[in-house]
């Protein structure tokens, strides 16, 4: 089918704007991530926030993926009871309702949970005592990225021994996402960190680092264990603009019909913030259009997307159907319940986001 | 119950970050808007893309409302199924799988659909004819907004007569999202697009304005007959920057846990992209915190919502329970299945946002 039948098959199945899949790009990716950790001598822990669909978890594990990474409580619950059995919570997980949940999902799977506080720490207990079985937990540290995590080997230290100290906890080693630029940093963290809770007679087991630029930097900090990355699922815009991604390695892409052309210079699609987000990623504009790259997705009401088509010398016709690469493809996929999904150019079904709207 | 318990209740039972309606405010701002049309003499047609809920919006036709506004064909159908009846779509309609959506639902209900462009209009008749039933459409016209709409008095005029030439199709008259500060500008296009189409025997029946904003411009121009108006339901930051709203009537706010401290003057909430949306308004900063004004939402990770502290003599602890303000609550709404319902500081229940992830 080529690819103009293609986009008019979509649109007439489904409506525009629909959240397209190619599922030949996807397995090349899952099956490319996997090569990498391997080449690097570490697990891959695929992060599931990207795709939030048990069927592709189950995909990424059946290609060697040691686990998954959620960062919420309800895309573990939904991923356990698919049948993955060994998932690292990323997150700092905090109050009743969810220590009762943790605990119940500690029931069904092997579960590791992050911690950079005392206070988090101080609460997990609950969980462990609930499920009748222990609860893994790595302490985050920040290495330079200014986001979650403690900012001190001495803090890490501190906490890796409150936690072995509690009933119910078991320090299982360290959470690391490195700035791409501070190997030399975060290995001196890790290193000092190792050494202090070695000095207190505990081992960490599972040393994991982050982020898909960072498969550029596998293998360079001596002791980490595994990696999570989630963007390379599908890959988007910033991925290609950070060059650790090409057009070819860009799974999704959302087809979306221009509505109206307003002004001479003007367009305007049926995709607006509320399917592809005001997620900027850094970068200048929201989208790249496959069919026309020099028009720009200047901004966006909450189901228009705005054309700037100054630039562009072959411009889009109402009712013309493009397709895009979005900025930052996790949080587009979070906006839709199913995916189409297509294959050798042909559509092949649909796939529910199942964790889709799990906030908690 | 105080609001420190109401906070903790919450928690406990719907875990954060939780999406809370009041319902008392709610219908505050469900009467007041009546009241400013009925004041103004111009028909109440609520946009419901802020709520997505056939409930709030059968409670703003029992409120007075003439029917109610929708932008997509998909939020549509879930009020038509659930007895709304007088629809209209402010949106350019196109494409077989849509005509043929649409003329189903023409069947269910009164629609009036909008119009931009000749292709749109040209599409229109298929819907018509499998309704057997005519449809109404209004001509969208642009008064200086650079949105969406014809830009000229001639074009809105051509566009009346294709309309009126078309089988099934009945010309119905002008919808307006006027800048506010472009009323005059506004007044002479309506007035010369009338005269244009009175000319060839049309009347425009309908002249429908737009936006929150523009309820202080409410009567100010002559012909309109209804008007649209979505955030006033339950208000946000931007409603409150733009002095429309004051805080005693924002019906919504997040509930989020602080789950992290990082620096000292930092902290994390639970609320990231991926509930309050990188939709700034064009605000400096990304919700307002009732309990920590000074604190600064600075950016967000897709889980974490990043504090900028240092502006902030009472800092949050790690556990505190925080309610946010989004800058732009449509898109808020947009992330949940449910909405958390209290009333005088006491849980009530459950609304589901039934219209959600309808992008088509």
């Amino acid at each position: 089918m080529s690819i103009q039948t293609l986009k008019e098959e979509v649109a007439r199945q489904f409506g525009t704007p629909a959240v397209v899949i190619d599922l030949d790009v996807m397995e090349r990716n899952i099956a490319r991530l996997q090569a990498l950790c391997e080449a690097a001598g570490v697990a891959n822990r695929p992060h599931i926030k990207t795709h939030k669909s048990p069927v592709i978890a189950s995909m990424q594990r059946d290609a060697g993926a040691r686990g998954i990474t959620c960062q919420k409580l309800g895309e573990a619950e939904i991923m356990a009871e698919a049948g993955l059995d060994d998932i690292l919570i990323s997150y700092n997980i905090l109050g009743e309702e969810k220590l009762d949940r943790l605990g119940r999902l500690l029931q069904q799977a092997k579960v590791t949970v992050a911690a950079d506080n005392p206070t988090v720490v101080a609460g997990l207990p609950r969980a462990a005592a609930m499920a009748g079985r222990d609860l893994n937990v790595v302490v985050e540290c920040d290495t330079g990225r200014k986001r979650a995590g403690v900012e001190t080997v001495a803090e890490a230290v501190a906490l890796a021994k409150d936690i072995a100290s509690r009933p119910g906890l078991t320090f299982a080693g360290f959470m690391l996402y490195p700035p791409e630029n501070a190997m030399t940093e975060t290995q001196a963290f890790l290193d000092a960190a190792t050494a202090g809770v070695r000095d207190l007679g505990l081992e960490p087991q599972m040393v994991s680092s982050g982020g898909t630029p960072n498969l550029a930097n596998l293998g360079r900090i001596r002791g980490v264990t595994e990696h999570r990355s989630g963007t390379s699922i599908f890959n988007d815009r910033m991925m290609l603009a950070a060059g650790v991604a090409q057009l070819e390695d860009c799974a999704l892409t959302v087809y979306s019909t221009v509505v109206s052309r307003a002004g001479a210079e003007r367009g305007i699609l049926d995709a607006g913030s509320k399917t592809l987000t005001s997620d900027t990623g850094g970068l200048e504009g929201h989208g790249l259009i496959l069919e026309h790259p020099q028009a720009k997705i200047a901004r966006f009401a909450e189901e228009h997307g705005f054309l700037d088509l100054s630039a562009c010398n072959d411009r889009p016709q109402v009712g013309d159907v493009v397709r895009i690469i979005p900025n930052h493809v996790c949080v587009v996929v979070n906006m839709v319940d199913r995916l189409v999904t297509v294959r050798d150019g042909a559509i092949v079904g649909e796939l529910p986001v199942a964790a889709r709207g799990r906030l908690t």
